[in-house]
C-alpha cells in the first residue's frame, strides 16, 4: 500500500516535472532480450514469410533495426560469455574446438575474474537478474549471483541437456512434444525449485518473472537479462500458442517468444519507463538447421548454427528506445553482441573492466550522433579463428558447415567474399583482391597479438547430478 | 492553358466536395509496376540487408505486402503474357520448352484473340498506357497499341537482346558496363524512336513517361503499365545512383527503380489521385542466379529465375491504394500475378473476357472484406507443368535448377514441401502425406481437363531486323 502511494505520488511529480525523473540525465534501465538458435530470416521483419512477429516488428519500427549484428561465436556457452563480458570467448576460456559448450556433467564456468555487464552495473547501484537460461556454468559458484545478478530465475544449460531416462536415443525424441522426456532443472538463485519443469510453460514462466522484476522497479535503476531457452529443440509452446501459426511448431514457438516480447515491452510502458529504457533484442546464433521443420531459416544467408559462414553467426539485433533510438531506422553498419558491456558502461556512466575488450561503445550509431570506427569482426568456431570481416570484406581461412561435418575445409589462399554485395556468400573474389586479404591479414595479425594463453573452461567434469545445484 | 485552368477548378472543386470526385463510386485508376528479375528477397522490406528500397517500403508500410505472391512462369515472355491475360501462358501459345522466351527474330506475339487488362478497361473508357519492356512480340502487330494500349514508350523486348556487332561473345560483356555494346532500340507507338538508347538513362526515361502520362489526367480514370527493363543484365544506372548504394551495381539499379516507384506514388499523390488509384509492384520471376553480382536474390527461397522452385516464381508482391487497402497489412494468403485481370474487372464493374481464366478476383484480401477461394496453382516451365500447389503443399512432379542443368529430374512420387513451415523446399514430406500428393493431382487433373491445344508463339522466326519495327 505504501509502495503503491509512492508509485502514485512519483507518478503525479514526473507529470509535473515533464517527466525529467525518466528523462536524460538519469541513468537509464537495460534489457537485454536473448533468443536461443533463433536464425537471420526467422521473424517477420526480418523477411520470413509466415511466421508472425507483430511485437518485433513494431519494437523495429519504433527503433532500430540491424541489419548486420552478431553474436560472438556460432553456439551457445561462447555466445553468451561473449555478450555479458564484451570480449570474444577465447579470451575467457569459454569455448573448446571438442566439447563446443558447456555440459550437464561440467565443472566448469564463466571465470570469476570476467567482469560482466551485471557486475559493472551492480556496482553502480543498479538492480540486476537474469531470467532463462544460463550455460555459464551450473554449479553454484558459477550461477548467475556469482557473477553480479542480484536474482535468478530459470535453466542452468539447455533444455535438451538433460533427457530423462526414458527418452529414446537418437534424434526422434527432439520431434514428438513429450515433456516427460526432458529433466532440466529451473534455478532460483542457486537453488533448483523444479526438477522436472513443464516445458511448455518455460516463456511464459520466463515472462512473467521479467514482469514482476520490472514491476518492483524503486528509484535504482535495473539492468535485466532475459535469455529464453527456445526456438532451441525440443520445442514447446503453451497451449495458447499450439497449432496457432502458420509456420508449425517452429513458428509457434516463435510467436510466443513474440508475445513474450510485447509483454516486457508493455510492461516498461505501463510504468512509464519505456523512454528511460535502452532494450536490445538478438539470439546466441543462427538456426539449428539439421533439425528440420524444428529448426528456423537464416534467410538469405548461407549455412547456420555451428558454421562461421553469415547464417551461423549473424542474427537478428533490434534495439529500442522511444525519444533516444530514432523511430524506423534500418542500420546497416555492422555490430555485434560484443558491444553491449561498453555502450551500456558508457551510457550508465561505469569505467570499462581494465582487460581487452572486444566490443566498441555503438551509442553514437544507437543514438543518431555518429559513426563508430571499426577494426575487424573474428570468427572463432570454438578456440580457432576461421574467418575475418573488416570493412565489407569477409576472408574464411577455414569453412565448416554446420551440419555436422567433422573436419574443416582449409582455404590458402583465403576465400573472400563481399558481404554487402553478396550477403549469401555466394561467389569468392578473393583472385581479385590480393590487397584486401593482405589487409585482413594484418588484422588478424593485430588481433592474435593481444591473445593471451587461457585455461579452457569446457573440458573438466563432475558426476552429472542436477541436485549439484542445490544447496 | 485551358487544360491546366480545368485542373485548377477541377481541383477547387474536389476540394470543395470533400474530394468526392476521388472516393468510391468513382471507378479506380490501376498502375502496375513490373521489375525485371527483381528476386523475392531484394528489397529491404523482404529482408535484403544492405538495398535501401524506401520507397518501396514506404508503399508496403501504406498498403499490403504479400509474402506469398507469385508470378504465372520462371522467364519473362509467359510471365507478362499471364499478367496481361490473367491466363497460364500455356493456353495463349505464349511459352516453350526449348525457345523459353521470344526473340529479337521471333515472328510471334500475344494472340489478338487474347484480352488483355488494356483491353477490358479501354472498352470501359479508361485510358492506357504502356511504359517500359513489351516482349509479348516485337513487330508492329503485336506491339501494345494493338493490344488496348492507347499509348506505348518502351523496349520491344529485354534489354540484352540486340547486341552490338562489336560486343564481344560470351558473358563477359555483360559485366563492364558498356553501353555501346546493346542496340535494343526504344519505340514510342509502333515506331522505333531511338536505336540505340543510353541505358543508363532507361529507368529514368520511363519514369518520366509515368508521370507524364499521370500528369495529363483527364476526368477518365486510367490504367498505367510500367515494365522496367532492370535489374535484368545488362545492368545501367544514372550518374545519380551509379555507385551510390552498399551493394554494388545491382544495388544501384535496384536503388533507382525504388526511386522510379516513389516518383509514381508522388505524381498521383501530388494530382489528388492516390485514393482512387490500386498501385501494384510486382516482379516478372526471381533473381538470375548465375549472373553473380549482376543477379539478384530470392532471400530464403530457393533457386532462381528459370526454374520452378518458388525461388523462380515466387516475387515481391505489394499493393497500395491509400483509405481502401488497409494500411501496413503483411498477407500471407498466396495471390499471383493472374489475379490482376478479374480484380480489376471487379473494381472497375468491366465484364471478363468470356474464356477460361486462371486468377481469381482478390479485392477481399485487397480491402479486407474477406477470403477468396483458391484451387491451386501451377507451376510451368514453358509448357510443362514441373510443380503445383495447394493450401501449403507444393508437389514437385519435376525440378530443374535455374542454373543451366538441361534436363529435368523427374520426381516419382512426387517430391512434396510444406511452404508454410518449409518455405526454403528444404525437406520432402512426401512419405508422410500420400493423401495431400493425390489431393494435388487431382487438382492437376481438374487443370488439365480445362485446357485447349494452341500453336505456339515462340517458333517462327523473321530476320533480325530492328528496323522492322518502322512503319
Amino acid at each position: 500500500m505504501i509502495r503503491l502511494l509512492l508509485i502514485v505520488l512519483m507518478s503525479g511529480w514526473c507529470a509535473v516535472a515533464g517527466l525529467q525523473c525518466c528523462r536524460a540525465g538519469d541513468r537509464p534501465n537495460f534489457v537485454i532480450i536473448y533468443a536461443d538458435d533463433l536464425g537471420y530470416g526467422d521473424l517477420s521483419c526480418y523477411g520470413h514469410p509466415t511466421i508472425r512477429t507483430p511485437n518485433l516488428d513494431r519494437m523495429a519500427a519504433e527503433g532500430m533495426r540491424f541489419t548486420e549484428f552478431y553474436s560472438a561465436a556460432e553456439v551457445c556457452t561462447p555466445s553468451r560469455a561473449a555478450l555479458l563480458t564484451g570480449r570474444y570467448p577465447v579470451r575467457s576460456g569459454m569455448c573448446h574446438n571438442r566439447f563446443r559448450v558447456l555440459r550437464n556433467n561440467s565443472a566448469g564456468g564463466l571465470p570469476r575474474g570476467e567482469t560482466t555487464i551485471a557486475e559493472l552495473l551492480r556496482v553502480g547501484g543498479y538492480r540486476t537478474a537474469a531470467v532463462g537460461k544460463w550455460h555459464l556454468g551450473h554449479l553454484p559458484e558459477h550461477l548467475p549471483p556469482q557473477h553480479g545478478f542480484d536474482r535468478y530465475f530459470g535453466m542452468p544449460y539447455s533444455n535438451d541437456m538433460l533427457p530423462s531416462a526414458d527418452a529414446p536415443a537418437g534424434r526422434g525424441k527432439f520431434f514428438v512434444e513429450q515433456n516427460d522426456y526432458w529433466k532440466t532443472p529451473l534455478i532460483r538463485g542457486t537453488e533448483v525449485v523444479d526438477t522436472a519443469p513443464d516445458q511448455r510453460l518455460l516463456t511464459r514462466r520466463y515472462t512473467e518473472e521479467a514482469e514482476q522484476f520490472i514491476r518492483e522497479s524503486d528509484d535504482r535503476p535495473f539492468f535485466l537479462y532475459v535469455a529464453h531457452n527456445f526456438p532451441h529443440v525440443p520445442l514447446f509452446a503453451s497451449a495458447e500458442f499450439r497449432g496457432k501459426s502458420l509456420a508449425g511448431i517452429y513458428g509457434d514457438v516463435v510467436e510466443e517468444l513474440d508475445w513474450s516480447v510485447g509483454r516486457i515491452l508493455d510492461a516498461l510502458r505501463s510504468r512509464g519507463l519505456a523512454e528511460n529504457t535502452l532494450v536490445v533484442f538478438s539470439s546466441d546464433n543462427g538456426p539449428w538447421l539439421i533439425f528440420d521443420s524444428h529448426g528456423g531459416t537464416a534467410g538469405l544467408l548461407r549455412d547456420g548454427k555451428g558454421s562461421t559462414w553469415e547464417g551461423g553467426m549473424r542474427v537478428p539485433g533490434i534495439a529500442w528506445w522511444p525519444g533516444r533510438i530514432p523511430a524506423g531506422v534500418i542500420q546497416r553498419e555492422w555490430a555485434c553482441t560484443m558491444d553491449l558491456l561498453p555502450t551500456i558502461a558508457g551510457l550508465s556512466g561505469q569505467s570499462l573492466p581494465q582487460v581487452t575488450l572486444d566490443g566498441a561503445d555503438i551509442a553514437p550509431l544507437l543514438l543518431g550522433t555518429g559513426s563508430v570506427e571499426r577494426d575487424a569482426y573474428m570468427y572463432y568456431r570454438g578456440t580457432t579463428l576461421y574467418a575475418c570481416r573488416r570493412g565489407p570484406w569477409k576472408a574464411h581461412f577455414l569453412t565448416q558447415t554446420g551440419y555436422g561435418v567433422p573436419e574443416p575445409e582449409r582455404h590458402d589462399p583465403p576465400q573472400l567474399y563481399q558481404l554487402r554485395v553478396d550477403p549469401g556468400e555466394r561467389w569468392n573474389v578473393a583472385s581479385e583482391h590480393p590487397e584486401v586479404l593482405a589487409d585482413i591479414q594484418a588484422a588478424v595479425d593485430r588481433h592474435r597479438a593481444t591473445l593471451q594463453p587461457v585455461e579452457t573452461q569446457l573440458e573438466a567434469v563432475v558426476p552429472v547430478q542436477p541436485a549439484a545445484v542445490q544447496q
